[in-house]
């Protein structure tokens, strides 16, 4: 559907110089009424400014609006980067007239610069000014490094002929891997939902979207995933019944966006989907698919397009999980390229290396030991990650 | 010192046509005296078929020949594999007329494929009669794959007027990660030890030698470190005095050796000494060096020549140990870029973008947590990496 935003939520993005290549970079959402608000951040022990300042401000679980940037990441900062940090906040409460503690702040770009605090308060008057209930793109585009796509999800859920809306931002594309709350997203909902069950389901379904990806096996310093529910659609999520509708509206926004994170991935050609069955616990299944998706030897072959799959049972067997490796079996899509450990020859390569040509496949590793499945999405890595990433900073 | 072979070591290496390139693809030691032997391998739980013979053999801690190949693994190849791999040895065995479980096997290059045996029975007999205590290097050239380089190391030891050699020979340069007998290493000397000690020293060095070192972070399911030892020194290592002389000269070659193997990384243009210091473990300490030599953001910004300390610090917060951010410090070589978790500024960062201009350079990373610390040698992350990754098979 359209992205729109739910119900009293609006949203902006500018240009305010900190990027100098003079793309939007300042970008704000707005709730018109006091929005329960529920976040996961990064686990990684270095963590930036802003979400040193988020963490505290949550907790009273309620927030008005966000400000956001991108080029600099406001980490490493010390002391200076607190203050910044606080101001950023400052100017924008001071210009919608709220205050301080229900403006949340985040960063994202360069580690260890000092911000350019006199650029953010020159730009934060237009910022406001340009509010609007289209303004969602807008915002997208200026929270974006080196993405090449905004990226924005709205579904629309249902409850007592009454319909709420859910609308996800989000954006990646480099320092991603998963079991953390990896990179920026922020949902806004004009559902009603209590600030424990708001903190709950979003932690349960970070897990399940967010913390299932990954572009190159680095956790950035800022990462947050941050929720808004404003109640203007007068929908209450209370009961078992609404609680599993909303759940499931939110995991498809936060899924399609960590997908969509994953085929933007920097210098990405390729989306795959990784898949660990039959595993004798949850975690060795996830253990697995990781230790694959991240392989740069396995990623570098999906480039190539290359049916390596040595790679991928090797990856399998390094991943510190009991494997029995004469009774796995890998398949490409649906053709079985391994059975019991071996390869299934000339034909089932030649097919393999077919849909390995495509932009999406899947691969699906049966370990035959137990009950247990998971699914982790990855991208190929391309000669242009590297070239990406060789160059960021200049 | 000249790359020679100790007392009673021979070696040959020939083209056998396993490789479609006709470059030299197995090679062989051999000891006139019988040798004690000791072993470390792959914690890969996918083993190859020499893996599986080679464990079994050592057990009995004494060999006579070492047949090794390139250009295929003999992994995933299933029953027909550990015939082709008995039968390798077999061959061997019966053209220098000693008995098969003298003879180890190792074997490198693509996983999956069936060994083409009758090229390596073909070309047996020329290995033998080719076997010449000048043979060192044909062999190291027989055992690459990726290596741009053969790599041969020898070193002198003193005891009681009487001198003994060490000489190791290794390959790389992919699927290399450390915490693993990483790679195919050979080691002859011509002292005599017992199997226990030998054992016991060569576990220690290689933690100290291969298992610090990182090229892409994959493990290979062939990795092995093996020793023989034949004697004809007449140099025996029994005392505490010997012991130590003895593992420090075994030390010198499998270090040089691990180093040779980083700088000859797939791809690698530059060799990297990550050292953490001042650790609250030995295991904290390794943990961390450890994640920033694999990030593939910090490899790709030192192939850049970019001096993006906050890459390394991200890496350093997501190691999974504590650490506290506002503690740390981080040189280049003897420059400090950053202290207490801030940069050190512009001209800091001119001197760092200098020596990060130099084919090889330390990143010193203080903690100021404890007193431990770890080494880790890395290499960058080049678009080269990924075009050998993205080829290899064809």
């Amino acid at each position: 559907m359209k992205t729109i935003l739910p119900k009293g939520f609006q949203a902006s993005g500018v240009a305010s110089g900190i990027k100098k290549n003079g793309k939007k970079d300042l970008g704000l959402i707005f709730s018109q009424a006091p929005a329960r608000a529920a976040a996961v951040f990064t686990k990684n022990r270095v963590k930036a400014a802003p979400v040193l300042l988020d963490k505290e401000r949550i907790k009273r679980g309620v927030c008005r609006a966000i400000v956001a940037n991108s080029g600099n990441a406001n980490c490493c900062t010390g002391d200076q980067g607190m203050r910044d940090v606080r101001a950023m906040a400052a100017f924008v409460a001071s210009s919608l007239g709220l205050s301080e503690e229900l403006v949340l702040v985040s960063s994202t770009g360069v580690i260890g610069e000092p911000m350019p605090i006199d650029k953010i308060e020159a730009a934060v008057p237009d910022l406001t000014e340009l509010l609007s209930t289209d303004g969602v793109l807008n915002f997208a585009r200026s929270i974006m490094t080196t993405d090449m796509l905004p990226k924005v999800v709205t579904r629309q859920g249902q409850l007592d002929d009454q319909t709420f809306i859910v609308t996800g931002v989000a954006k990646g594309s480099g320092m991603i891997r998963p079991d953390m709350a990896t990179m920026l997203c922020f949902i806004c909902t004009d559902a009603e939902v209590a600030p424990d069950l708001l903190q709950n389901i979003l932690f349960a379904e970070t897990e399940q979207s967010f913390n299932r990806i990954t572009i190159d096996g680095d956790t950035s310093t800022n990462d947050m995933v941050l929720i808004m529910a404003n109640g203007l659609s007068n929908i209450k999520i209370e009961h078992q019944k609404q609680h599993k509708h909303f759940q499931r509206i939110l995991n498809e926004v936060m899924t399609t966006l960590a997908k969509e994170l994953v085929k933007d991935g920097e210098g990405a050609t390729k989306f795959i989907e990784i898949e660990v069955k039959s595993a004798g616990s949850d975690h060795d299944a996830h253990q697995i698919a990781d230790t694959v998706a991240n392989s740069s030897l396995v990623k570098t072959a999906f480039f190539g397009e290359d049916a390596n799959w040595g790679r991928i049972i090797a990856a399998v067997g390094r991943a510190g999980v009991p494997v029995e490796p004469a009774m796995i079996d890998i398949y490409f899509d649906d053709v079985m390229m391994v059975k019991k450990g071996l390869g299934c020859g000339k034909v089932a390569e030649t097919a393999v290396t077919n849909i390995l040509k495509k932009d999406q496949f899947s691969i699906s590793i049966d370990l035959h030991m137990g009950n247990c499945r998971a699914t982790v999405f990855t991208c190929d890595f391309s000669t242009d990650y590297v070239k990406i990433n060789a160059d960021y900073r200049s």
